[in-house]
Parts: C-alpha cells; structure tokens; sequence
C-alpha cells in the first residue's frame, strides 16, 4: 500500500488532481530518475550477484539512448575480467517441439544441482508479440519463481544483428553476475540460429518423433550445428516411434563431416513434462566441455566467435555508414535512373558511388 | 600449315635457335600484341555480329589486367544502349540430370526457330576443372558447330562476386552482338543459383523421376525460385515414375505462396536425349514472357536485379577496402589480441577500428 501512495498517478484521497500536483508528481519523477545507479555501483552490485542491478545493465545495453548506451560499455568493460567463465548452451527446436516445458525442467534440475540459470533468447520476431516464448514467463512458473535463476526475454530490435548484440552483452553481465550455465533458446525462424549458434559453446536441438519421415521439414544446416538432438515428448504412446527417430537421427548425422570439435554428436530421448532424460541430457555436456577444453576447441570456438561478431559488426556499420550517407542516398537514386535508362551498368555506377565518398 | 609457320615457337629449317631469332620473335609478339583492335573498333564488330569480336571483349572482361578492365568498361558501356533486348533463361539442376543433354537439344530447337543463342555459365567451382559441363564443349557437339549458337564457359575466378559480375557483363556484350536468347547455366552448388535468379527473366530447374520421395534432397528455395520444373529423362521405364513425379511437384509448388510475377509456376516433362517436350518448354517460356511483359513485372524485375547488383558490389567493394587497408590489418590483430584476453569485446573493438579510418 504504501508503495501505491507513492505513485505519482495516485491522487491523495480528498484532494483532486490540479496542475499544483501535477507539477509535484514531474518533480518526484525527475529526481527519481537522478537516484538512479552509477556505472561503478552497478557494476559492484552486479559482481554481488545483485538481481535488479543486473536488470538495470540489461535494460541499458537494450536502450537506443545514447548515454545509455555510453554507460552500458562502461559497465560490461568493467564486467568482463569476471566474464567468460560459465557454459553457454543454445536450444532450438520448431513450435510445438516443448521448448519452455524442457527449459522449466532443464533449468529446475541444473539449479537442482546448485547452478545459477541465466535463461536468454534471441528472437528478432519478439516485437510482434510472436514466437519466444520467453515473452510468456508464466510457462515456466517454477523457474520464475527459482531464487538461482534469471529469465530475460529476448531483446527487441529491428534487425538480428542488433537483438544479438545485445543479448552476447547480456550474456557478459550475467557471467559476471555469478550466473555459471547461460541457456539461450531461439525459436527457430530464419537465421536466429545461426546467431544463436554463433555464441553458445554447446548446440541443443529438440525435436519430436512424429509420423512419417523424420528428417523432412529440417533444414539440413540446423543438424549440421547440433551438438546433441534430444527428442523430447518420449513418453507414453510416443515412446515406440521415439526410439525409431533416435536411430534414424542416428543414421543421419553419421552422414555428416566429422566436426572441429572432434565431438560426435548424441541422439538421446526424453520426456520434460515428466522430468525423464533431461539429467542424461546435463552429463551429454558435461562430456562435451570435459573432451573440447581437453583438446582446447572450447576456447578455439570463442575466441572465433568474437571474430566472427567483430568482423559482422564491422561489415554491418560499414554498409550504414555508406547507405545513410546524404551525397550517396542522392547519388544512388541518380545512378539507378541511369542504369533503368540504360546509361551505366550497375557495376560502373557502383564505382562511380564509391569513388564519391 | 601456313599458320604454323607463323608462330614465333617454330624454328626456321636448317636454321638453330639464336639470340637473334630470339630477339626478332619477341618483337614479332609485340607487334601482334600493338594489333590489338581498339575498344571502338570491337564495338562496331560486336555490333554487326562478330563472334571473335565477342569473344576478344569478353576475354577483356574476364581479365584481371586493369587496362584490360578499362578497355572492356569503354566497350560496355558503348554495347549498352544495344543490350537488354533477349530472353534471359536460367538453367539449374544437380549433376546428373542431363543438362548437357538438355542445353544442346534447347539450343538446337531454338536456332531451328530462328534466335541466336548465347549459352553462358556461373561456376565458382570451374577453376578447380570440376562441375561445369561448358568446361567440356564436346558434350554439345552439335550446337558448338552452330554459327547461330555462341558457347563460353565459366568466367574462373576466386569468388561468386567476381564470377556474378563478369557473366553480367558478358549477357550485355552477347545482347549488343544480336543474341535474342541467353541461356545461364549453374552445376547449383552453393549459392550459384542465387547468383543466376538474380540475373534472368525466367528460371528453369531441372528435375529426374527417381525412387521415392521426389522432394527430399532438394533446397527449399530452389524451388521457390523455379518458374518450371522440367523432369528430365522422362521416356521408357521412367515414363510413368516422371508422370507421379509432375503430380507430386505440382502439388508441391501449391504450397508456396504467389510469386510477385503473378505467375503460376509449372511442370513438365521432357527427354533431351529424344528431343521430347522441349518445345512445350520453349511455350512455357513465351507464355511466361507475354504474361510479365504485360503486367510489367519483366522490367520492374530487371531493375530490381540493377538494384540488387550494384548494392552487392558496393558492399563487397566496402569491406575489401575496409580490410584490406594496412592500418587496419595491424590494429586487428592488436584488437583480437585484446578480445582474447578479455580486456575488450567484439563491438568496443569494432568501433575503435572504425573510427581509425
């Protein structure tokens, strides 16, 4: 109650709204906004595993201001000397496939164990209300509820490359914050799981078995990324067609290249409404990590990873620089009258343009 | 045997190879070299149809000498207004599908109508000698020998980009030169299809009658790229397995949705090997043609592809520049040095190197 008293909307009973509290109400707001963190306290907080100052760095990081995101960099510099030090681990798999209900189990049991969960998701589509299910905490109430785990919904952004940004600093902060297993899970729609590939150390696909041929409707790159395929829902009258899609999935991926990793990929089963496999699932990476940080592919994959980000970003603030550029917007509408006209070619005009800048 | 005697390499009977010889074969070789026609002069050969004429501005475009490439932008440029005036086919279908076959035939059915035929390739892989089948003339013997049919083979060439952009420039010599119909043909590994969608008006996949299920195997977006599916081999045993094929494919394409042509793709079958059901195919492509020529997405389609052609090369020519730059290659290394310590991240280093230059 008192917190209610506090909000500037409430009106103090006998008194009706007037300019004069209108007024007062802009006044709290602002000073509230000046109480707001430095960089340095949040970052001291964070390092303490302090939850709603983790929140605060997120919702920095996913600001489009300016000094917001200033302040941002200046927290997760600070953050990474603590970073880098969890399990990263992408989970894909198409609607329907029960993605939040193995999360819920998934997560459950890793804290179980006396992990801290951070649950993340890349999902460019989020901000038309479709797709992650991350948007629906309620999927997961036990899970919301898990003093050791943090659930952030995807980032909204116009483009993946801006959603992934945020979400590989998100997952700095959470490193940071003490966070040791990080799950990021896409819904599986266009290129996000290549994103999401891009930044995990371990690549989870779900699948169901269903009737008919197992491997139609899967796009061939997404196997090619998969670390482990767990076929979930393997319960009941499910469980007989279940195991055929495990030695089929099986037959599959011996088709494909040996990976870098030298990992071979696993095919195993489980049920997460009713919590079976999902501890076989844990010990299936808890394998991969002890066999690539022997070999050091753990930390040949992230250090290609920040390349790989390093370079797209590079390329993609490159294309803005130039494309925004007022002389090459007018310019390009020109050269692309000549080349309708027939005058240049597109390649000539392409020299033309960038002989401008 | 005339000729023979001309070459510089030939040794005068009863007289040893000398110094002199020596120094007067080289000045021979430059003279011929100075004989070289000039850009204006190719041009007007071009113009009246003369194939050496084509082919030397061709080897011009493919060359990786920069007077060559000025010379070849000058004839380009002079050929353009002449250009744009055929019938662009794109050809694609996996090895093994008789598209040797198929081209020889369609050619030879076409030149009988009348057209001049230009046959051209995309196949980054042809420096490697593997996957083109113009790299081997004598599988279309009687269409080589056809002075209405000009054949030349992949442009070779480190990259898709590069290969893209000379076969462009060679559709408009071959244009300017009177060829009325281009036939493109893509071995369809990688990204090569997509390169040759983007530079015709009509796009023909090539498909067998096999065992089984007829979709599996084949990408998505082939499919949704094709304006017609010809089933190839469709004669003798395999008959009756082409026709169940047609009916499965034609239930397949009613999936996707409607093209911005407006125009409903089809199916057909053919034998190339008897010269069944190319002309059907040539109908499907003048209905086609009429259709979008009407509702103007033929040419709306052709600007776009401009469009497409000159962002790409400005996007690839960006980032060459960008990286390529000596500054820029030193300060990152330094920067990954810094990632892979953790002192900074992928998107702090990119923008410290994009304010370097």
């Amino acid at each position: 109650m008192t917190k209610q008293k506090k909000s500037a909307l409430k009106e103090q009973e006998g008194v009706s709204a007037s300019e004069i509290t209108n007024i007062s109400s802009i006044q709290k707001i602002k000073q509230k906004r000046k109480a707001q963190p430095s960089a340095a306290d949040l970052v001291s907080q964070i390092l303490n595993g302090n939850i709603t100052a983790l929140s605060r760095a997120i919702t920095l990081v996913e600001s489009k201001n300016t000094a917001h995101l200033k302040k941002a960099n200046t927290i997760i510099k600070a953050c990474l000397p603590h970073a880098n030090k969890s399990i990263r681990v992408g989970i894909t798999g198409v609607p329907g496939v029960g993605k939040s209900t193995f999360i819920e189990a998934f997560g459950s049991y890793l804290t179980g164990q006396g992990k801290k969960v951070a649950v993340l998701a890349i999902d460019p589509s989020s901000s038309l209300t479709k797709g992650s299910i991350l948007g629906d905490k309620t999927r997961m109430e036990d899970l919301v509820k898990d003093k050791n785990a943090f659930i952030r919904p995807s980032p909204s952004g116009e483009s993946l490359g801006g959603v992934a940004r945020k979400t590989r600093e998100t997952i700095i902060l959470c490193e940071a914050a003490g966070f040791d297993t990080i799950i990021i899970e896409t819904v599986g729609v266009g290129q996000s799981e290549t994103a999401v590939h891009s930044m995990v150390d371990f690549f989870l696909l779900l699948k169901l078995a269903g009737a008919g041929d197992e491997l139609q409707g899967i796009k061939r790159g997404i196997i090619e990324m998969a670390d482990a395929i767990a076929i979930n829902k393997a319960d009941g009258e499910n469980a007989k067609s279940a195991k055929l899609a495990k030695v089929e999935f099986n037959r599959a991926l011996h088709l494909y290249p040996e990976k870098d990793s030298a990992w071979k990929p696993k095919v195993t089963l489980c049920s997460a409404l009713h919590n079976q496999g999902i501890d076989t699932i844990w010990q299936i990476i808890q394998d991969y990590i002890k066999i690539t940080t022997k070999n050091n592919y753990l930390k040949h994959n992230r250090n290609e990873q920040n390349k790989f980000w390093l370079i797209q970003t590079i390329e993609m603030r490159l294309k803005s620089n130039f494309f925004n550029n007022e002389k090459i917007k007018k310019e390009l509408k020109n050269q692309l009258q000549l080349i309708e006209e027939n005058k240049t070619t597109p390649f000539a005009a392409a020299d033309y343009l960038l002989a401008l800048k």
